[in-house]
């Protein structure tokens, strides 16, 4: 996915433009493909479940483990659909910028300015801690799964979009995501 | 679905650890497979609507429903996606925690803290009532549809997770939710 | 869509009931149909990216633009799932009310009541001006995907029901939405 990588390579500096959008035209597989059979008569489902390392409390941007753990299913689809969930009620999947890690840690301030923890937090959900149940409502807002378009093999994803997990526990723990893909 | 029931069983003390997480081998199905042609040639795609009763305000835990509905459907499915989509715009679903119900009432709590209502309200479209826009609000911020993997004829969810119902309205009406189940 | 056009027709007064909720029976393609085989073998996917031309900040309502673009593919397809996922981190796709304009105006009021912006922002990420951190954390928020059913040819949403662009930049650009269709 070359639309992820290069940012990386670059310091925290501002971002170049983005490309022109353009009008692409239409990849269609209506009907059975009598040159490739195989994509007409047997779409493609593949599904696996991955497990993420610890991360510390924060957004965290994962593409990089995610496109090593699929990236040559990927390959094998023409154009489909890949869908990750995420197996937990405290952390949460979102897509977002894939470039300047302040973005990251913006949100994760914006998260914890809007959802109370401690003394000054109404909740009646505290046995597992004063960051459990902030992190069950950030869980909610931010969502468990995402859904993403796969074309030529490759998540189709914008120029500047990223697949970030975000940890809202202080504790890091391992996160399992199962991971399915369906395409031809 | 083992992973939803039990919990119910259980009087609101502190959770049991979550079992450890682990790789789990791929599953595949890239290849028309001759032992059973018909997971190859014919995909299978069933789609229902299905009308859940009214709900007060607040957030409810609605797995057990779903599952009364839609678990003989989902036996059929190896592997697949269960897409559930709710025809309304002042009520929302989600994934959360599936064991404690103080954490449903503290995500009603914290709805209801950051999005005002009432006199205090900026809010322009108030003709259906001072829980209405509010109502919309919410919606989006938790949205109305969902997706969650199917695996060997369950769906695939976190031992903690199950599927809310949010209903924003303070008058309870009945919801509709459309679910479409597609796989092998 | 009737769903969509006739409220278009009202003026902003308040609306009528939704049709009563009514239980629908399945609709089921477990099985290669022998009256239609295209159906069974050949599961179609349709793939395309459109271009949403520049719209201000705020929220837009833009079923039409989308259902003229793909309106006449829909109609290929008896059952299925409609996804469209928005090419970029600084606004959002969401599903709320489709009659009245102070809902989208209201919404907006909201997303900047709660994102900090300007001088009071604690945002480290200011490069590309004040509305920019701002509207990640609103892309994050809403999202940048949806996922909707397809019956019979037409998206399967509420009578209220509709698609919004939610603009979050102050400059407005033209926006790229891949499009996925998959089904019967």
């Amino acid at each position: 996915m070359s639309s992820i990588s290069p940012p990386m390579l670059f310091s925290s500096s501002p971002r170049p433009p983005p490309p022109q959008v353009l009008r692409v035209s239409s990849l269609y597989a209506a009907e059975p493909s009598f040159s490739d059979p195989m994509a007409a008569s047997a779409p493609k489902w593949a599904q696996k479940t991955i497990t993420l390392p610890p991360h510390h409390r924060g957004c965290h941007l994962i593409t990089p483990k995610i496109l090593n753990e699929i990236g040559s299913d990927l390959s094998g689809f023409k154009c489909g659909l890949a869908h990750l969930f995420l197996h937990h009620t405290s952390a949460s999947l979102t897509i977002n910028e894939n470039y300047d890690s302040d973005v990251r840690d913006d949100t994760e301030t914006f998260l914890n300015k809007i959802v109370p923890e401690g003394r000054s937090a109404p909740w009646k959900h505290t046995l597992e801690g004063p960051d459990d149940m902030p992190a069950h409502i950030k869980s909610s807002m931010f969502g468990c799964s995402l859904t993403i378009p796969i074309t030529d093999g490759k998540l189709n994803m914008g120029t500047w979009q990223g697949i970030w997990l975000c940890e809202h526990r202080d504790y890091p723990t391992a996160r399992k995501v199962v991971v399915t893909l369906n395409g031809i």
